[in-house]
């Protein structure tokens, strides 16, 4: 059975009360429950973990070499600043897809680097909660397809 | 029933048989079949446009106007230089799906600007044909959840 | 008689409908009958040209040569990107009136920048249908006091 | 009847005794008196000012608000360093045309960025005399759009 | 009552004995105790928070939302590096006065651009521990305001 | 008795009618009555000048060498784009406090930089009519300390 | 027989009449004809090809494979601004030799910097007529070794 | 006894075992034995440490005040991203040299600033587990200089 | 006899008691007493003008036309900004000596770059006092060689 | 007899032993020797000069205006970073032809930027040892033109 | 017996004299004494080189492949501006370690460039004589390992 | 008797026989005796350089300490390119005076930036034969103040 580690970055704990303009109305537990639903469909198995932690971010990346085949993450904040998530991902050999709830392509000019796409096997950006689904869709695919 | 314009940017025609590490081994006409698949198992219809012409391009989205409800599109080397696109995009209303067979963020430096990301409702990069693939479904789904 | 060619560049032809709030609510046929109306008053010819299609304008422009006295062109999203348009207007003699419907300067960063400016006689932005008419003037002036 | 403010920014005073071959012969008496002229066939008041102080042209942009229409202005030098006269212009709810003798953008690169034109209504640049009359049309249609 | 979340950025629990130049020689306890004291006479309540861990602040943020009126933040080093920190300021709609010791414009290069600012209230910088107890006026002013 | 020079840069004689989301409401009259009141309370005289001539403020720097202990001043546009009064400020040894009505780090990309700021003892920014004030308290609490 | 397809540009259908002091006073025709002669000396086969529109280009490159053993192509105006002509150029793996009538380095900025010389084989620039001539050589040379 | 605190930045925990080609073979155990021995030989003594979050080693670097002589800090992926470290590291007085394993000059463009660089002793990159040793010796011999 | 006209900019009043690690202790008295005898040995005429005003200073520029030889000036703070000074040195045929107390190359970037220097017959930085007579020097060789 | 002047720039006598896959396997001696047997061929004189030393190449340019007709150069290294040279280029006023062996475009950056290139004739790049024989034709061309 | 060339650059020759508070006050001599005493305690080769010369520099990297086993070279300020050096260390296999006195990262911007760093094994960089004694025993570490 | 050493950079051995529009007309000889005419009347002892080698006039300016008081230097295409000529004046505590015939900010973009300028005392450009004389009063003044 695929098992896939999906990580939220920091202040996804905080969605769909706020600036719902931006990242819709969903909550982080209607997301949950919807990569749950999803995964029980495709069946595989997910570990979802949020954090508002660079550091614990790195440390769930390092661990899932030892069990995860895949990585579907929403760096959140930490997408254009953060080295040592980027190094993590490169670091652990498994596929990584990195997501986002908005278009970070139609914000501000400093949203629109990410350090962690280029060691990523690719991005899905602005489609919501559909990010991450299409997300886990993709993380699937290339596993399938490397056995 | 809901339809979509699928396009096809420059030098996509000659798909499947170079830079194979790059773009994959898969020619247009696999692409075109998968796509027109899986349009047949969600129940959409699909128009399927390639060009080399940024003009014939520009064409394609005025006209989509009149007809579909979403458009997918890989601007492949237009996606970096073409401001005709993105003003086409952006004055037709469809909700537009940017989508790239390889990662351009992995790739050279100019490759990681894309005009057309800002005015398009997402974008998704890196998965090969799975890209156009998750971009039906993302497209399908903002149809859907506008009616 | 004096001989003006106009050009419409890129997505010109789906004026008035959209993006109204940028463009106006003028059709290209709207602007185009203002023209041949204003044309008849000043007694010169006018021929108009709209083309989605960078090569189709530098054609137009190659063969302005031998029939205009001038050139009045709305590069549209190619004033930014095309080298080959400048090009054109340099290699052709002709005294050629750049001109723009919204204020280029009250929008994106990467509009600021004409390509065609500086080998243009100059530059009217700004001013909706009425950049078209102060452009015939101008064009107008300058072939006057040329002969 | 509408009232005009044209402002000459610095240097103007010394028009057409030297560097003919960028700002032409005409003196700014020239240009007075053919704008006084148009202003009489359009049937427009026009107050012209000139001034080097980029802190009188301040002032009189400030004082144009109680009884001026629009304004036509050639900031001159001050067009690519004075934030002052941009507020000025911002906070005066008077609909600016922003003219230049020269093609500014034919000239140094410093020359290309104006700080006004953002908020301006549009520009107008290239036509020497031209510019002031084609920028009165243009504030004249402006002002009589609005009312 | 009013209530204020006051934030102490990285390295801020080190103040007082070290840098003395830049930071002036008030520790933190001496900046808490002033903090507090201007509160009782104020009439409101503040919580102090110092954390090196750009994670906690991002905690305290979105924990700040269910209790206080508004936040007085000193992001220290993270000021110029956290988009976590912005994006937790930003999705809480607390009003938030960014404060620093030092003037920090009067510094190194990179110290001149704050992440933070563009979605704060305001900023005080360099008056040393007077920036904080301006920084509780000014928030308090707001919250005022707003009620 | 302290004695202190508020300087307001160009258009603040214009405040309060136009514009106001970004400068509030208040009219100048309200600012220099809040201003001489909040002195009366502290005990300190202040002199008020406004001028949209960058020369004019140059020059009351250089006089208040003579008869004042601290400068607090809002250089509206002139905080961009004048080295003069930057060289004022530093070559007048009197402490001087950067007032700004509106976030300037909120705005157009141009007015994140300060050609003051690096100059003043420190900036307050954000608070409307309050950053007077509150740069008055922190212009009088630096004065104090240095006797 | 090696087969070389050689390539004129955008504007290069109206050499030798215009702007002679920056691309001499050959005409296209005396360049097709010396091209000609110069392959029938060297017993290789030439097909030329002159296009004003970018998508032609990547059309004949894209057709080239099946064909031609090389590349002497004259990107003209599109050497700045085409990633769809480089594509196809890497895409395609012929030698490829940019040619340049003119010095590009001694001209404006904008043409130093040409997007297809990084997957070309090697450029050759400012020589005129020859520099066709030398290009065809150094493309006879390549596809000899090679053999 | 000269004491010596080592940090070793985020994701050195998983070394040896992954993109060994960048970082070689040996893992984090073999580096710290390695420092160990060493450290025996020169008869002083070193606590070592691991993080992957930034706020812990902000932690560490405070608390060495109180006891070390010197740091030997490996910042990896933050080396390039945080201020908070470069702080800690300026506002403790202890003489730090910094190490990499890899020759970060030889590397991606953004791992060629280091925002701690500036505040350490010196810096040691490109050799390996030998760096550590190296940069122990050199933090060894300031430390003796000192005294 | 050659009449020369000397231009202080703005601050320079203050010479001489402030700052005076960068400027010196001279005062504008002992500079222009200096200038004025200098002026006697050489048999030429001098007027000196300060001014803190850029409109002023162009004021002056603009009459020096009719009776200078030459201009000398330091335009301290307006160096780096003013335009307007620039194109008033510009159009008057005069030649111009810029001259700097300081050495502004060793100073701030910002100074590195004076607007005027292009349009300058030459420049003179560095020499304190001597800035000056050196410039007077210069401008009369040049005046001289003309005649 | 037209006499050229071919100079090989720094590290091109260590050539064809390392570093082949940029530069290939022909040694100084094997291009040499080619030069020489073209020469002979075409009836050219030319003398070859190697040199590790800027000011050598500066101190042969300049010598050269004395007897050569024209110059043939591959300054290697110095391409990027020689002012000097460029300077002896420019003012000997011999037609220059500069040479690369590789794509200087297809490497770093930093070799993208010739300092030579805009004052020579013209510039032949990525042909290895045939980058020279190109270049003496170019030369001899154009010193044939001038006769 | 590991044989090692040693290259001083630049100003080298001036040591210990002058500007002591950035490289300290040993002496050249000091420094080659030093090294000397250290190469024959770890029973290795050393070749001394001290040159002015950019040339030179090139020539005797050029000449060590033909007897040394790594090159340690305090370039200086050839570090910043050397393509050639650069070059010469790249073709050259030997392992080459790169030593500054100075910290150069806290010393001028431009100063934190090398253009060697790239090509060499390693940096040290801040520690005065010892950079030199440290450079050597990681050559050696360097050389022992790929024997 | 005050000793000066008088450096002239690269190219400089070829002036007044050509770009005599941007040097002038003198020639080396010229000035060298315009130079030693001089210094005998200000009883000053020159010694002239000329050197195209950027090592030997390291070495010059190193030697100087030992016999001269002040260096007057015209670095040429050194000005722009050398930290090590830079470095050397810096280290020697001689008083420098930088000087260019020609106004170096109204040539190319990178001649606008001297390497020399911030470590010489002052700089003087554009005026010819007169900018070495007036360097060597510039130099001369200085050695008297100090004495």
């Amino acid at each position: 059975m695929i098992k896939i580690l999906v990580i939220h970055g920091p202040n996804l704990d905080r969605l769909g009360t706020r600036e719902t303009q931006i990242y819709g109305t969903d909550t982080l537990d209607d997301i949950n429950m919807a990569i749950q639903e999803f995964a029980k469909d495709q069946k595989v198995e997910v570990k979802i973990v949020q954090s508002n932690h660079e550091g614990e971010i790195v440390d769930e990346i390092g661990k899932a070499r030892d069990w995860a085949d895949a990585i579907v993450i929403n760096p959140a904040g930490y997408t254009h600043t953060s080295v040592a998530i980027r190094d993590a991902i490169a670091s652990c050999s498994l596929p990584t897809v990195e997501v986002h709830l908005s278009n970070i392509y139609a914000r501000e000019e400093f949203r629109h680097r990410s350090l962690v796409a280029p060691v990523a096997a690719g991005q899905i950006t602005g489609f919501g909660l559909q990010s991450y689904l299409l997300g886990l869709r993709a993380a699937i695919e290339i596993v399938k397809k490397r056995e």
